[in-house]
């Protein structure tokens, strides 16, 4: 499976010309996924009343439309977008849906960053299943969340091959992109695949440095710092090559960390 | 404080000649902690006759002899070494003696690394505690397990400021140096001191590149692929300003992280 990152765009547009930007660049290479940033239908630093506002159900008028992009262009789509829950709040949210249109996954972000998120969002109430996109098995994070080792390790440990993870990863953070992202890759034997915004928004200077990443920690696709589609082949076959050199999966000592998962810090 | 990594010898030699060379190194610059190689005394590559016969009690001749070279050069001491433990297994062990010459903490290795090890050792029982050396508090682990981001994490949770880590890493695992350790250190906000072989031990090339990386995953000293003693200072005040960019700690969400403590890989 090809999958592409849509580094983009520079200005935060409405969720319906955002959208229509993303079909071109769909329409540019079809099949495959297209993975494009955390909060790409609205703009990520747009504050607590326009997320309010702009938030649409897992359902609504943007994710039907994404679904007609996806069986036009034969392409299957993760993005980002504020969600209108059936609760009421607003959520950090990621949609992945397949070629046919079908939704296979919604993810809430679990781990908010900052003030940022916390005035705008609800944190996610657990992490999303992995589900099966051509053949591959693929979890989704969003953002600060893959920061997190517990939290691709969580997905390893379901089967994840590919962790596709929309972010708006901003300065002075290019050490996350650099080496904690080929870090999760390396430890947890997955490809991951980041996808970045660019540019300046409000006070945030975004990073760039959209990557696909092997389970090596070698960049299978690196953007620079502007507007930029990057991609790569997916090929379970480097899966194959690596897992016998690193075996961390085998290796664990379950019975050993339990102090991960209860108790706050010392 | 100041950490300081022996990489090296190049040679194995008898655990005498081995605790000679190090109170040499001890000796040249007196005082804070010096950190030496996963089996230091012994070799590493050496397998299970001759670790079996040249494992010791932690309290052994080996062991009295580094708390003199403590003693007289006012430097505590980090160094591996095959330990007999009191039920008779052979453990790959590392052991803190402070610059008084007494024991801090004596730490069996929890994840061992391919036959290499399994031939060797018994797996540690647990992780050790956090123990105060010179007003920092500091982990131990060695070598593998710090290529495990549960094994960091519980030190960090425990208050970790610094994790030390003798280690014996071969060809082709150069990344886990270069991308791994820099990824612990950021993720849960320590001083990592990694202190590598050099050169050739029967069938491994050792990647030497010993290091002590900051909390942004940055270098303070980074040794070459030779013999080479490197050392940086242990500076808190450095956390002080990473922790606040950094706040994985407090972040965390354990209620979701049940999954990393039970059960196997999918």
């Amino acid at each position: 499976m090809r999958v592409r990152l849509f580094q983009g765009p520079l200005k935060a547009g409405t969720p319906a010309e955002n959208l229509e930007h993303m079909a071109e660049v769909a329409a540019r290479q079809e099949g495959g996924l297209l993975v494009s940033p955390e909060m790409f239908l609205s703009g990520y630093n747009i504050g607590r009343e326009a997320a309010a506002r702009l938030a649409e159900p897992v359902d609504g008028p943007s994710a039907r439309r994404a679904a007609m992009i996806a069986r036009a262009t034969g392409t299957a789509l993760l993005y980002g977008y504020p969600e209108r829950g059936e609760d009421g709040q607003v959520y950090n949210a990621a949609i992945l849906i397949d070629r046919t249109g079908r939704t296979l996954l919604n993810y809430r972000k679990c781990h908010l960053f900052t003030d940022l998120d916390r005035a705008m969002f609800q944190p996610g109430p657990a992490h999303a299943p992995v589900v099966e996109l051509d053949g591959i098995r693929v979890g989704v994070l969003i953002c600060y969340d893959v920061e997190f080792p517990e939290a691709v390790r969580a997905l390893a440990l379901e089967g994840a091959q590919l962790v596709a993870v929309p972010t708006a990863l901003m300065q002075p953070y290019d050490v996350i992109a650099r080496t904690i992202v080929p870090a999760r890759a390396i430890e947890n034997q997955v490809f991951i695949a980041y996808a970045n915004h660019c540019g300046r928004e409000g006070e945030l200077d975004y990073c760039g440095l959209s990557c696909v990443v092997g389970p090596e920690g070698q960049d299978l696709a690196r953007a620079g710092r502007g507007e930029e589609v990057v991609g790569a082949e997916i090929d379970l076959a480097i899966l194959d090559r690596s897992r016998p050199l690193y075996t961390y999966l085998a290796d664990r000592r379950p019975e050993l960390y339990a102090p991960l998962a209860h108790g706050d810090p010392a």
